[in-house]
Parts: structure tokens; C-alpha cells; sequence
């Protein structure tokens, strides 16, 4: 069996490959001594080596440091440990490029210690859950300590005395091996990003170790039948589309032991041909998660922590490897947007392309993923209009409940506009490894909050969130796509779920588009919502903004001198109310301002609507939430409601030159006007150009449709159609 | 008389000349035709010519619209005639560049249209206060239109028919001079930046119109004895060391006029040594303007819009013009920052000076800045650590009133760190020019909530602002900048004042310093607060910070269901109460988290000392305030108080890397101790270093002290100073 975890790199396949990287380190030590020699590196590459050595230059001086296991996330030993791992991977990736003697001592000494403490080690003292670790709180965090540190051996391995590797091989990475795949079995044989974790750390030790057991254990599970295990994890973590159920936050996270560990098998079984799996699924996967972003940031639904972004270690493997496999040119503008890479020999191959000129822009696009390994548990719909850093992004959030981390969030939506977030989701409620809150794990307000219906932009009866904030029963069911659509100026989803409220038999569909109006300039995003249920219902729809209040449609009642609280479970005991009103049918908007662009919300008030203006923060004893204000369209006392909406990008605020164009609405109407079972929005703009989105909720392409409003016809085929009504008499 | 407003650029003095911009257009015209021509214009200058063409093709395309005044700020009238003064004077001086016709022609017919319309009007309908304008809402508007249009009227004038030629000079130059310095002449003759406008636009209109009447007003007011004017206004506006009294954002406001016009009367009246005059204070005063900023934003104190930065047209103007006045290389520096200038020949000077490799550094410094014309109204104190957008920066507020725009915030203080205001100033309640917003007025609740004192970092007495918020009370008095000094590793400001509460005869002084502590990554905020008065009082000492708690050493009361209001005037009636607690001796800290760095705010609590936790946006029908976190010390039930404070900037939050470092507070304690008249505050981090800063408030540099705390002796001379006592038994 070989055991080669990184590519061994064909110097035929490279013009200008220079004597370094080659598999033994003797030439690479050799070609240290030539002064000229890493002019040859490429610029990301360079770079990389020299964060690389400045961090490990810094661990060395301070000497190996391997603290017996007690804190928590965030606490020193949790993060020593990181440190640790993190320090023997770049080390011995430093050995293998200048074969300096000095990384090899290094890695050895660490893992020597390492064989020293492992076998004293049982649960660790601050267990986070049932899943409990050795070196850190959880398996999870041993698993990724091993994903690295068994990296970090390949190239050191051969080299040591056959005392060395035999404690190393046996007092660290068998240990640590049976603890993440036998005494951690459950964890393991999970269908989860963490079993991803678990059988790729135990299969690259298995390739090092050349133990075909280990291997097989992580591939296909620990009955070795293939219904659990790494192989099995591609094909249901994923849908058809590449999307990972957890969501774009964790789909990041898993990103790295997929192509790390996927790339070890491709050397060592290249007959299983995992890149070639399910229709080439993990390129499939690496291209969504790229596609899920904006300004590179993750959409954070779900549990997601919103710092994260394309510029993430997971992310500089993911792009290295995907590149080495698929040589896509636009791989390569990613990490030039990133900036930065790994010193692995995939790294080296990518930043060469890089300097050679070979990248092409990386096609953020409008698209549909779909979400279920057999892509039918919903989607995620993204819309776009322009390019780069401004641009409009919309997303529809109609995908599966996505396991653990998923939030009761059906049919929810976002939309980013200039750079900004503008209509938001909250993430998660957590201050990743910050010891002081709750030591870095997710908040009681997660719980309370950010996982609620309310916490969204999506659909909320009877105050009780989807599924009654039922995890079990959420896993139960999904929206379906029952349309998506993009073409010029007109870009639309709709999907729908009928039992995200079995007790009341709510069903509901939504469509969300995006809309170009003549003489606006930037496109509406629309919002349509209908839903049906049995007996008096309570709908609120809640829109999560950002920015500060410019200007109300509607006159509220204020609370000003004391602020009362929504509601009292299901999220809404988070939320103080700012004011209340009920808004006539010319009322029906409110414009706010952030980062120098104006943002109406503009919405039809059925005839009872209440509108409540709101804001994050009550009942939070400890201060863990943030502060960020909503609105909530309310609507009572039927089975029925539809809720039509728009919002609009508009005009300029520069106070550096005290500019301010564009500050009201360009919108002059929205009206919605319904015909049988079609439903007919109409916008008018101030300059008098009408356009109307006519939906017939009905999938079938060829189906023609049409309805009478105000004495014309307007006629049109398949679900939903954009029909530009030229100038009015406005 | 000679009529020159921008200079003649000398074709000796630069090497690189283009045959452009000379006196006359016809050489420069005859260039134009020259295809290499544009290839000559350095880069900056260029760019900027571009971005000109662009704004004045736009208008041109437009067709001249010069509609009758209707509209207050931000209204269509008003931005419209905005628009056209900055036009014309871009068009103007394209015509100098270029010798096109067509802006000759643009700039003509517009001011032809002028000449019809001017003579019509009367009081503009939306008139502002009682400093009513004519094409706009208020007087300083029509100047401001009026500087700009008599610069683009200049280079066209000659050579336009003899009755075009008088209509503009009469119906519109003449006329509207006549009503900045005749009609409105309280406003012209005031000492104050609307009256800098105003005599610049008269004084600029006598050069052109070579009216040596109209210059003599402006120069020396309108009784001609030089008590009001142009000339009186840079003794009176300015302290010795530049600072403008109403503090930078007016200051950068007002540097158009004063550079503009001075710049016009060095070079037709060179010998009144305009730019020489009172030590030359206009360059003092440009370079003050300039140190006025962090990362290029204006410290925001009085009435200010935080939006302005040093990209402001008025510094474009002003830079270019210092720098052809001085020569001064760091006005390069500033120049390349902004990416901008402007395209007269000062711009051209300074674009070529720029490509030429001339500029070196602008020196940001910690420096003291006093106030009033004699310098002895107070002053600004700013300490700087480090350098570039990430440095420190300290500012003590120590300023007087600052007239009309000043704030009731005697003493108070901000912090800057890593591109970030963590210690805050509101700034101004208003939003420029957004019609929604009261017109783009100043609101409401910049009268009760941002001038108060309780929204600053400022001691407020009896939940009443300082001079009880009588503006006459406040101009009459100024704090006393006590001492300064800036050495390594210390530096430091003390201020008093002694009849900001004459009722209950308070006597404050404050001593603010920046420390360096050995092992602390960032120097330490020093607050050292000694208030005394008569009676039973309290004092409240707030401090705005911007984060997110990360931590509280105390237990607060929690107001989760419903926060009451913390007063009821002077601004408490805007403060929700999210807290209140009454802190042990080792409670009396908190810790919140910003742009990735924790910060610690530690206080030594007296006995009955109590700490309210607190956010803006009560009492706010119309959604004015931004909401933001404050937390007030409160102590209560003497005439006595002295408030000690450290704030430590530590540690990291990379959510990216998931690293987090230094949480916690690296400080162990802080304590005061008061022997005799002195104050020692001991500082020890938790790895034991030991450090003291003692003040005697004692302003002699000679005089010794010394006192004993913990049975050590601690002695130093002078005001204040910082003694590192080394490694504790910690």
C-alpha cells in the first residue's frame, strides 16, 4: 500500500518546476542551499511560507508546549492544542519544501509528546456534550487535531528511528484512531460533518500507517457495508447540486477533511475515483459553497457564525486541492481573492497557475440548489443582478430543516445590496471560543432566538415557530420548489410547504423575484406570500432590516417612555415593540438609510394589517444578543392571508460631498390585485411606468393565463410572468 | 487693479510645464488640438479633469435648469442650485485647461439665466431661521453659491460681449452682494464661519468686478475699521496654534473660504502678507484641520456630521492652495489620501509636485491645540500611539464653548483604536439634507439629547448639563488647560474648570493620560476625575463605548421585561436603563468586544458607587437617535467626588481562524490612593508588572513629591508621572 497524502508533483506538468517539493526532501535540502532558489516559488506561495515560518518561528520559541487537557473551547489548553496542531502541519510541510532539519526535530519532538500524554488521557474534564473528546472537549475537535496532526507525520515518518515511529505510530495515532472510530463509534458512523472529520482523520492515518483496516473503517463505515463511512457521506450530505444540508456555514467546514481526505484516497485508491463519485459530487460541493457567498461572506442561515467567509484555511485547502483536480481557471481567482494559500504541494501547482496568467473571473451566478441527496427536500435559491463588490444578491432560503444546526426558518429569505446585508438573517447566537460567553459554545439565545421562525424573514402563526420548534418534526419535511426561473429583468422562485403547522393544516407558498423597473435603478425584490389554514389564525410576517428609520408610511403608536415585550415564547419574548399602527392603503411603507443608500419596504395592507416596528434584545439577561431591528406584518382572524411586498434600493446619501439624491421611494403604487386562483402585483413608479408580476401558481410552462385589471388584459404563460405596462397616465 | 483669483503658474517654476493654463485661454486652446496633449496633466490632476467632465457633460446634457427658489436643504430648488455653482465652476475652469467653447459657452448662459432670475427674488418661501437667503433657505447658502460662481465668472468675463458683461456683473454679482454684505449685513459682519463665506464671496466679487469698495468690506467689514471682516475673523477665529473655536467640522467648513479668498488677495493685494499674517495662522490652521482626524475622519465633537473626513472639496481646495503657498511636502501626503484635488492651477502645482516623488509623511502627533485668540480658552489635547489607520488616538475635549454649534461637554474625552472610535462622541442629531428628517435640519433631538452633557464623556452634576444648558452662561467661561507633556511611554493632559455649575460652585479637573504598562500589547486610557462642590450632590460620569459585553465584574440588576427611562431632562430622558449595579471593590469592571478586539473598562468603585448600564433611544418619537451603549458611574450624597478609570484595548477575535486571544483583561487590579493633596493609581497586570501614576496637580516641573503606599515610596516631580515599580509578588 502506498501511503502518499499529498501529490507527488510532475515536474513534466509544470514548465517552470523547481527542484523543491520533490517527494524525498534530500533535493529539496539541496536546493535550500542555492540563495536563488526561492525567488522560484511563486507570489501566493511565497507569501505562505513566510506567514508559515513567522508562525511556527514563534511556537518554536516558545517551546513545545503540551498542556494536559482542561479548558473548554476558547480556554488555554483548547486553544494550545490548536496551536499545536496547527504548528506541526506547517512544520512539516516547511520540512518537506527546504528539508531543514529543524521543522523534522520539531514535529518529531511535539508528536513524542504527544505519545507521552495521549495514553493518560481519559474524557476530558469539560465535556461540551455526549460527544466528549480526550484532547479537547469534544470528539470533534480531536478529530480535527488528527486530520492535521497525521498530515503532519506523512513526511517525517520514514525518517525516525524505529523506536520513534513505533511510540508515534502506536501512543498517538492508533490511540486516537480507536478513540475516534471505536470508543466514538456513534459520532463516527454518523451521517454528519462531524463523522467527515472522524473518517478522514482515521483514514489518512490509515494510508500513513498502512493499515488497510483503518482505511476500509473510515471509507465504509465501522460494519465496513458501505451504509455508513466517508463514501456514504458524499452521496447523502449532499444534494444532486452539490448543496450540503447543514447549510453554506457548515458545508465550509466540512470542505476540508472532504477534499483533503478525498485527495489521499485519489493517490492511494485511485480506482475508487472519488472526484469522478456521484457525477463528480465534491467539485460539485466546493463550487456551491463558493456560490453561497457574498463579498465572499457565507450566507449565515443556520447555526452559522457570520465572520466567516471565503478566507478561511478550510476554504485555501478546498481551493488548492479542487484546482489540482479540476484545473478550473476560475478556482484561481478565488485565491486570488483570498490572498492567500497552503504550502502543500496542491498549494505550489495552484500558485504557479496564478503567476502564469491562467486565472478567469469566478462566475457568481443566479442559480438553484437543491437541497436532499436526492435533490428533492428544497432548495436554496440565489438571484443576482450586476458584478463584483455592489452587486444585488437575493436569496430564498426554501431548503430542509438541515439536522442539528438548522433553523425553523422555512421559506425565509435575504437580500444584500452595495456590500451590505439589508435584509438579514441572524445566524448563530454564539461568540466562537470567546471563554466569558457560556466558554464559545452556542448561547441559551440560540435556542431561544436565532432559531426561531420569528428570528427570520419567514412566515409565523399563531406565535409558535415552524414545527412548533419541533426539531424532530421539522426533519420530517420540507418545501418544495415548485418553480425558479431566470431570464432578463425577471427572476423568480416559488416554493411552498403544506405542514410546517400540521396542527392548523397551514399551507403556504411564496414567491420571491427580483424585478426590473424601467427608470429604477436597481432592481425590486418582491415578496409574495399566501397562506391557507384552518380555523382564526394569526400571520406574521417579519422582515429583519438593517439600517436607521428615514421615513413611516404609517403614523404608529410610539412607545417611548417604556417599551413592552411581544410576546412571550417561540422568540417573541426577545423582541421589544417600538410602535404599532395600522396602516391605511397609501401607508403602507417605511424607508430606512444604511451605508449611503436608501432601502423602501413597501407593503399592500390588507384591511386589518398591523404593522409592529421592533427590536432585538429583550429577555437577555446575560447581553448576548444583538441589538437589530425588524418590522412584522400582522394579519388576524382568518384561515387565509397574502402578504405582497417589495423592496427598493433608491438614491444616495454622501455626507463627505452632502449629496443626497433619490432619499423617497421612486415607487409611486403597489397594488395586488387577485383574479380566481391568479394573482396579479402591480408597481407604478413617480415617472409613471407600470409593471406588473402576474403569478397563476401554476408550473406547467405552456399553460396560458389571463386576467382583467382595471380594463386590460394581461396575458401570459407558465407560474409567473414579468409584463411591463409602459407609462401610465401618472 | 488686478483681477486674478487663481494664479498664474509660473512656466519657469516647473519643469514639466504644459503650454496649459496659462493667464489666457488661447495657448492652452491651441494645445488642446495637440492629440499628446492630456498625456502631460500628472495623474491626480488628470483623474480629476475627467471626473470634472463627467459631472459637467451630465449637466450639460441636462440643459440649463435654473429653477425659482421653492425648497429648503435636500429639497429639488435647493440641491439643483448646488449643482449649478458646482458646474459652472468646473466648467469654468475646464475652460481654462481646455479652451473649449462649449464651456464657455455652458458657463455664460447659465449665468445669463441668473441675471434673469435674480433680480425677481425676494426672501427664498422656505426661509431657514432668520438669516434668510435668496436662491437658498439661508444667507450662508447664497454665499457659498456665490464663492463658487465668481470663481467660474472670472476667467470667462472678458471676453464676453460688453451687455452680456454688465447684465451678470450687475444683475447677478452686484445684486448679490449687495445682499450678503448690505441686506444681510448682521450676518457679514459677525466673527464667526457663515461671515468668512459671505466676506469671501464679496471680497472675491470685488477682485473680478475690480470694485475696490466691495473688497474693503470684505476685508475690513462694513464700517471699513477692521473690528469685523476677512482680516479680523483670522485673529478672532483661530487660537494662536490654528484651532478653530467651533471645533474641526466647521473648522474643515470654513478652511474653503479662508484659503480661497486669501489665496485671490495674496495675489492682487500681496502686500497685506495675507498668508504671513499673525505668524501665519491660516497655515496653522490648515494643518490643525488636518490633525483633527483619525483614519481621516474629524474627531465629531459640537455639532458635527461624522460622515466628513479629510475627502471633503473643501480640503481638496485648501490642500492644493497650502501646498502652493508652502511647498509643504506632507500636504502631499494628505493629497495622495484623499485621491482627489482640484483643476485650477493650485491643483496642477500640487498634481505635479505629487508625480514628481515630492511627498514625504504628514506627521500625525500627539500635540496640544489651545483655544481662543489669545490661546487661553481651553484647548484640545490629542495623544497618538503608533502610526497608520490602526494607531492609537486619545483626544481630551477640553475646548470652550465653540459658539452656537458647541456642546455642554466640558472636559470629555475619546478613544480610538484599530480603525475603530471606541470611546464615542454623538456627534450632531441630524441627517444633511434628507427631506424626511426635518429637511436635513438639525433635529430636535440634537438640542435635547446631543449638545447635553450626559451624551458625552463629561461629569455631569445633579442630572443637569453643564451651564445648565444656557448657551450665553457657557460662552462666558472655558476650561484651564493645566498641563501637557508627552513622553515615552507617558502621555499626558490635565484641564479644570471651575463655574461649569456655578449654582452648587463645582470645581473640576481631570487628568487624562495614555500609559504604557510593560507586557500590555496597547498603552492604557488613563481618567482621573476630581469634581467638589457645595451640598449633597450627584455625580454621574458616563462613558459611551461601542462593542458588544462580552463580560461585567458586577451583577447587575436587569431590566429584561421592560426598561425604564433614567430621567427626565438634560438628555437622561433619551438613556433606556438596561442595568444597575453597586459594585464590590474588585467588580468594577467590564469588558466588551470590537472589530475583533476586546476592550476593558475598569473603575475603581467608591463605597456607595453605582454603575447603570444604559442604551439611547428613549423618548424619541421619530426615530432620530442612533441607539448606542453607555455606562455611567454614579456617586452620591456628597460634595466631593474623584472617579478613577483605565480603559485596556486587548487581545483578538478572528472568527475567521476561530482564534480568539487575551479575552480577559490582562490587568489584575486597579486601585487609588489618595495621601495629602496627591493621587497615586497603582496598576498590576496579571503577569505582575507593577505601575503608578502619581499626580500632585502641582503644575511646577520643579517641585518634588512624594508619598508612601504600601509602604514604598513613591516620589516624582511636577504634575504627574508614571513610575514602573516592576515585578509584584502577584
Amino acid at each position: 500500500m502506498k501511503r502518499i497524502l499529498t501529490a507527488i508533483i510532475s515536474t513534466t506538468a509544470l514548465a517552470t518546476a523547481a527542484p523543491v517539493l520533490a517527494h524525498g526532501h534530500e533535493a529539496a535540502h539541496e536546493a535550500a542551499a542555492d540563495d536563488a532558489q526561492p525567488m522560484e516559488y511563486p507570489e501566493l506561495f511565497a507569501a505562505e511560507m513566510e506567514l508559515a515560518e513567522e508562525f511556527v518561528h514563534g511556537m518554536m520559541d516558545g517551546g513545545i508546549v503540551v498542556p494536559v487537557p482542561q479548558d473548554p473551547g476558547g480556554g488555554y489548553t483548547h486553544e494550545q492544542h490548536k496551536r499545536n496542531y496547527r504548528a506541526m502541519y506547517l512544520a512539516s510541510n516547511l520540512y518537506r519544501v527546504t528539508g531543514e532539519q529543524r521543522f523534522f526535530d520539531y514535529v518529531r519532538d511535539m508528536l513524542l509528546e504527544y505519545a507521552d500524554l495521549y495514553p493518560t488521557l481519559g474524557d476530558h474534564p469539560a465535556r461540551a456534550n455526549q460527544n466528549v473528546g480526550r484532547l479537547f472537549w469534544q470528539v470533534l475537535n480531536d478529530a480535527m487535531w488528527q486530520v492535521h496532526a497525521i498530515q503532519a507525520y506523512e513526511p517525517i515518518r520514514d525518517e525516525l528511528s524505529a523506536e520513534d515511529r513505533a511510540r508515534i505510530d502506536n501512543d498517538v495515532f492508533r490511540r486516537a484512531s480507536e478513540f475516534l472510530s471505536v470508543d466514538s463509534e456513534r459520532t463516527f458512523n454518523l451521517i454528519h460533518n462531524h463523522a467527515t472529520w472522524a473518517t478522514a482523520a482515521v483514514g489518512m492515518t490509515g494510508y500513513v500507517l498502512e493499515d488497510e483496516d483503518l482505511v476500509r473503517r473510515a471509507l465504509y463505515g465501522s460494519a465496513g457495508d458501505g451504509e455508513t463511512g466517508f463514501i456514504r457521506q458524499t452521496e447523502l450530505l449532499f444534494s444532486p447540486d452539490g448543496y450540503y444540508t447543514e447549510g453554506p456555514y457548515y458545508q465550509r467546514f466540512a470542505m476540508l477533511p472532504f477534499m483533503v481526505f478525498a485527495g489521499a484516497i485519489e493517490r492511494n485508491d485511485p480506482e475508487i475515483g472519488i472526484f469522478e463519485h456521484r457525477d463528480g459530487i465534491l467539485m460539485k460541493a466546493l463550487n456551491a459553497t463558493i456560490q453561497l457567498t457574498y463579498d465572499g461572506y457565507f450566507f449565515p442561515f443556520n447555526d452559522a457564525i457570520r465572520d466567516k467567509s471565503l478566507n478561511t484555511a478550510e476554504l485555501y485547502e478546498g481551493v488548492a486541492i479542487g484546482y489540482s483536480v479540476s484545473q478550473d481557471p476560475a478556482l484561481l481567482d478565488i485565491a486570488r481573492h483570498q490572498g492567500r494559500t497552503v504550502i502543500t504541494p496542491q498549494g505550489l501547482e495552484m500558485s504557479r497557475a496564478l503567476d502564469a496568467g491562467l486565472a478567469e473571473p469566478f462566475n457568481f451566478r443566479s442559480m438553484l440548489l437543491t437541497d436532499g441527496p436526492e435533490g428533492d427536500q428544497g432548495a436554496v435559491a440565489v438571484f443576482r443582478s450586476g458584478q463584483g463588490p455592489m452587486h444585488m444578491a437575493m436569496v430564498a432560503k426554501n431548503a430542509s430543516q438541515g439536522m442539528g444546526h438548522g433553523h425553523f426558518d422555512k421559506l425565509s429569505w435575504q437580500l444584500y445590496d452595495r456590500g451590505n446585508e439589508i435584509v438579514r438573517d441572524y445566524g448563530a447566537a454564539r461568540f466562537l471560543n470567546i471563554e466569558a460567553k457560556d466558554g464559545g459554545r452556542y448561547l441559551p439565545e440560540n435556542e431561544s432566538w436565532a432559531k426561531q421562525s420569528v428570528a427570520h424573514n419567514a412566515l409565523v402563526v399563531n406565535e409558535q415557530s415552524h414545527f412548533y420548534g419541533d426539531r424532530d418534526l421539522a426533519d420530517q419535511s420540507w418545501p418544495t420548489q415548485h418553480y425558479f426561473n431566470i431570464e432578463d429583468g425577471f427572476q423568480v422562485s416559488a416554493a411552498g410547504i403544506d405542514n410546517a403547522y400540521p396542527g392548523e393544516n397551514v399551507a403556504m407558498t411564496r414567491v420571491l423575484a427580483m424585478v426590473e423597473v424601467e427608470g429604477l435603478s436597481s432592481p425590486l425584490a418582491l415578496d409574495v406570500l399566501r397562506a391557507q389554514g384552518e380555523g382564526e389564525l394569526q400571520f406574521d410576517l417579519p422582515l429583519h432590516y438593517s439600517g436607521h428609520i428615514m421615513r413611516l408610511g404609517f403614523d404608529p403608536e410610539r412607545f417611548t417612555a417604556g417599551r413592552p415585550v411581544l410576546g412571550s415564547d417561540h422568540g417573541y419574548q426577545h423582541i421589544w415593540v417600538d410602535g404599532r399602527a395600522t396602516p391605511a392603503a397609501d401607508q403602507g411603507f417605511m424607508t430606512w438609510l444604511l451605508g449611503g443608500r436608501f432601502y423602501t419596504y413597501r407593503f399592500v395592507p390588507s384591511g386589518e394589517m398591523e404593522v409592529i416596528l421592533g427590536e432585538t434584545g429583550a429577555s437577555d439577561p446575560n447581553f448576548n444578543l444583538r441589538r437589530e431591528p425588524l418590522v412584522i406584518q400582522r394579519v388576524r382572524g382568518s384561515g387565509n392571508a397574502t402578504f405582497v411586498s417589495v423592496l427598493e434600493s433608491h438614491g444616495l446619501y454622501d455626507g463627505a460631498t452632502e449629496q443626497t439624491i433619490g432619499s423617497d421611494s421612486q415607487v409611486a403604487s403597489l397594488r395586488h390585485v387577485r383574479s380566481g386562483e391568479h394573482d396579479v402585483v402591480l408597481v407604478e413608479t413617480l415617472a409613471g411606468e407600470n409593471v406588473a408580476v402576474a403569478i397563476s401558481w401554476d408550473d406547467d410552462p405552456e399553460e396560458q393565463h389571463s386576467v382583467t385589471v382595471d380594463g386590460r388584459e394581461i396575458s401570459w404563460s407558465g407560474y409567473a410572468a414579468r409584463i411591463a405596462l409602459g407609462q401610465g397616465d401618472n
